[in-house]
């Protein structure tokens, strides 16, 4: 249940949270209590501050349409998505960050291209311990550099809680990576501060559970939440995941949420980059994370699946068009 | 492997089919012979008849792009798809024929749109005997009636090979339902005629097996032949099942049959269907089957994901947008 | 609703259950109207003539405990299973009838051990048109030729509608393969007789609808029906299929129907038929059905999954020490 | 690749490891350096160093039979499992740990049949954060009084890397989650003790990646790793997982760390217990996780499927008797 405390109740608002083993958050200039979906009416300790309340079937409340219809406007430095905006923003970068010539590369690309955000993995989630693990603190401070020279904001990824405060510190916008999305250690550090979280869903992960991931940081008080649908796991081995996009119709229709979407890792192979980012804009989402790589070929990881520079120019071109017919933009 | 029998030979193509245990087919003015794809050379007695021949890694053979590279045309009666026609086609109706009414309703929207197809099913592929199973003969003989009056192509789905023939005489195109879609009573029934054969995936089958049945239908002669994906079986339950756009664009990149998509089955929610379909038409695909029904909340199937008249109408014109977009036109 | 008709209105079933549009069945000495599960109160035309009735919330009815809480016993021939008879018959034999010596070295094996039913199929439900598709009728006759020499009772697949009648006559228990079980052709011929039927369970098939193929049977008037679970598909891809061990102690809990497990095909592997077939009989089912073949190696179907005979045998004495410590034995 | 290094060059094994990029492991008084499988050939200046090399076709290493055929050993405090012991572990307890009242009744069923291994959960990988989430640091020091008290070995699972510290102070074997089994945080820190580290296979992680992980902990040096299958998300929704027992025949044939399984959370309800463990207990495996709670309505986690304390007792001589039918024991 989410309970509007009344304004004039609002000083009262921790001792109440106590009382009814509340989170208490600070929203659009009112303080709300929320508290799980199973309690069904408002206690009587609580009649004369309420100002409203919403009742919940499950656990996704602050991210549902039932509690807030419009879609929440998430700030990405120079760009906003969501809202009101009409935008979808095109993320490009390489998978990992090998160095720092090849994400130079990258970061001019994108200025040259009139895009605002870089992209690039520092700890990466390998199944295999013999795989390249990603660059560490070394390649956030080449992704925070890019972002102070070329003025991009970045974004990458955690694998674990061990890292989280220093990607908190070196990035703009953090995203909790599929294999990690029930990692409340995590959660819990994104939820205490005000950059935006964007949230991957797990390739085994239900809509549900993948909403209720968002309800962890959003019920701890940060408001900017994203969430990105990147493929699941499927009987089909043809491609390497399956994107999910009556999944993304569902979220649409019940989340007030930004969606991203990342045909990259769904697909799994560059060929099917193209076509796929082009049905993810016609849904009119919010955002692309697109991996590009300058020459994919010797990628460290994800080498099938990143688009070449040309082909990632080529793609902006073209969801353009399409962004346009349904009354987008790119950005 | 597939062999193209020199024209000198063609005469003998009869004996030397017998004699490698192969299916033999005339397409394009040419003749091949088709065997399984462990055969990897030439065998020595066809040597002097060979004009040319591919080999294959898998069964997918006749509808590889390997073969050949080019989309193939198929004509749905006044349109065609596929080739170099850049048609998507929107092919509209019930989920069932339950009337004369109901489905003259559906005949005379499609007209007053300029759209060429009815499709209405007749025999319901339900799971449980205690549904309504659809109207058979009866059904057929509508459609057929509809067709005569209207001047529309219609299609409806074989549920198992006792009607097949029913559905042949009284059909343009033949629909290969996902459940029948192993039904070897049906495809090599569709295997001996010209009539156009959309095959749907089923539910639980892999990208390799859906192409491998369009193989039983191209072997046997009939080389009109349309592949449609209609959403696949998976984890997530919020919506009925999960349309697999990975998997079309691997299709695009690999075979040479036209595609059509089924949105409306994949999402089994209405509110979806529109978005989906969008997202589908801005892949380049050459149709589209979606369903509608004159007052959805009482169809006898399906009734929470057909649209209604205004909304399908509302659907073509944001359709042809987004075609437009990417050089496509909706018919 | 199944609705038992008193014993004094018994001759006016017909004319009630045309009446009700339900299907009329007669069991166990009685007379019952079968209708969907959304009827949840008696029609008043019935009230007199009904001496009990059962609502159900889906269409799971005269499978359901709740409508007969006791496990129904099916004859096979010389052995019965379910009931009481705390049987668990081993089905053994090849994939595929190939030939007269091979399906007789099976024939010897099998009355060698005391067994009493030989699998063969005749109908292969291949995947690709260039694969073996069985010897069809002349595997029937050299199937039916194995049952009066040795008196064994034989199974085989129904591939689909076109030959079920073929089958029907050549055999002793019809088994509708998994990529069949939907096809009413299939059931609805099924439910005309009294042999008994197995039905496979699809490997895209839930729990719910597999046993809804079951109802088509039983309200049919055929109430032999035997189910088989086989393995579903899964994105695990180390194994062919993945046995749902979990689905079928689903079965034992709200069916009557005898189950009857193939952890052959499940595992596609030789190596995992063992411990998995000990696996299930440990479960308390009604019976396996292994392939075993007399050189697996050669085999044209199923290679590496089917047991060479000293696997066979030493299967039965592993399975019989722990069908013994449930009190169960194998016959 | 590994490399066994002479016994003469042992010496020089840190500096030739990190020549090579290499892991270093001392292992059953040898020494190791384990590379990624991509090495396939002994480089040059390993070649007088090298006294024996394993080459791999993925990056299951050492825990691959190829590496080392025999089963590995581990130790549970009073009881082994896994080698030659042929023991099957009942590993019992409840969900959460709840109350200092609620555990110690476990302990005292535990020691009262004999049993020597107690689970509870402390930090509970909830999906919603509105649900109970675990005592914390209390239910640890629970878990370790009742150990002290009772002489039982404890078991508890790490959610996240923030608390994996305290879990390995606490308690004598790790868990890792199910939702927590790609966290390096976590993996990395088992690999630098020597406790048995139990890993459960995600529900939407292939066999090969459940494997790898394992490999995380082996090659910094641990080598008591158990893998815990506890069922995989399918299409299947009857039950709330499917327990993959053909993924525990993969997992016996190809690697050499003993196999836990966990029927509870794979089913979902009680009623698939007991059948569903002897099935487990029928293949040969080496232990079993099973909740149990001294009044499973009232848990305040997992409410339908923790048995009660008879039922949990009726369990384990069921399975006593199935585990002598093929010559193993429960612990």
């Amino acid at each position: 249940m989410i309970i509007e405390i009344k304004q004039s109740s609002a000083n009262m608002a921790a001792d109440l949270a106590a009382k009814a083993k509340a989170f208490q958050i600070d929203y659009l200039g009112k303080t709300y209590l929320i508290t799980g979906s199973n309690l069904k009416e408002v206690p009587d300790y609580l009649d004369n501050h309420t100002a409203q309340h919403w009742v919940f079937s499950n656990d996704i409340q602050l991210a549902s349409k039932k509690f807030q219809v419009e879609k929440r406007e998430v700030s990405f430095g120079k760009v906003s998505i969501g809202g009101q905006t009409n935008n979808t923003i095109l993320i490009g970068g390489p998978c990992s960050v090998e160095s720092e010539e090849q994400i130079r590369s990258a970061a001019q690309l994108l200025t040259s291209m009139g895009l605002t955000t870089l992209r690039g993995g520092c700890y990466k989630p390998r199944t295999s311990p013999y795989s390249f693990q990603g660059l560490g603190l070394e390649g956030l401070e080449l992704l925070a550099k890019m972002r102070q020279e070329y003025g991009l904001s970045v974004i990458t990824e955690a694998r674990d809680a061990t890292h989280i405060q220093e990607i908190i510190e070196h990035t703009d916008i953090i995203q909790v990576g599929a294999k990690a999305m029930y990692d409340q250690g995590i959660l819990r550090a994104c939820s205490k501060i005000k950059k935006p979280v964007l949230i991957k869903r797990g390739f085994g992960t239900t809509l549900q559970e993948f909403v209720q991931a968002a309800e962890f940081v959003l019920s701890g008080g940060n408001e900017n939440v994203v969430l990105c649908e990147r493929g699941i796991r499927t009987f089909e081995t043809g491609t390497r995941f399956t994107l999910d996009l009556c999944g993304v119709a569902w979220l649409q229709e019940h989340c007030n949420l930004p969606i991203v979407l990342d045909p990259s890792h769904a697909m799994g192979y560059a060929y099917g980059v193209n076509p796929l980012a082009r049905a993810c804009v016609a849904m009119g989402i919010d955002g692309l994370l697109i991996e590009a790589h300058p020459n994919p070929k010797v990628a460290k990881s994800d080498a099938s699946q990143q688009l070449n520079y040309d082909e990632f120019k080529t793609l902006k071109d073209d969801l353009q068009k399409v962004a346009q017919s349904i009354g987008y933009q790119i950005v």
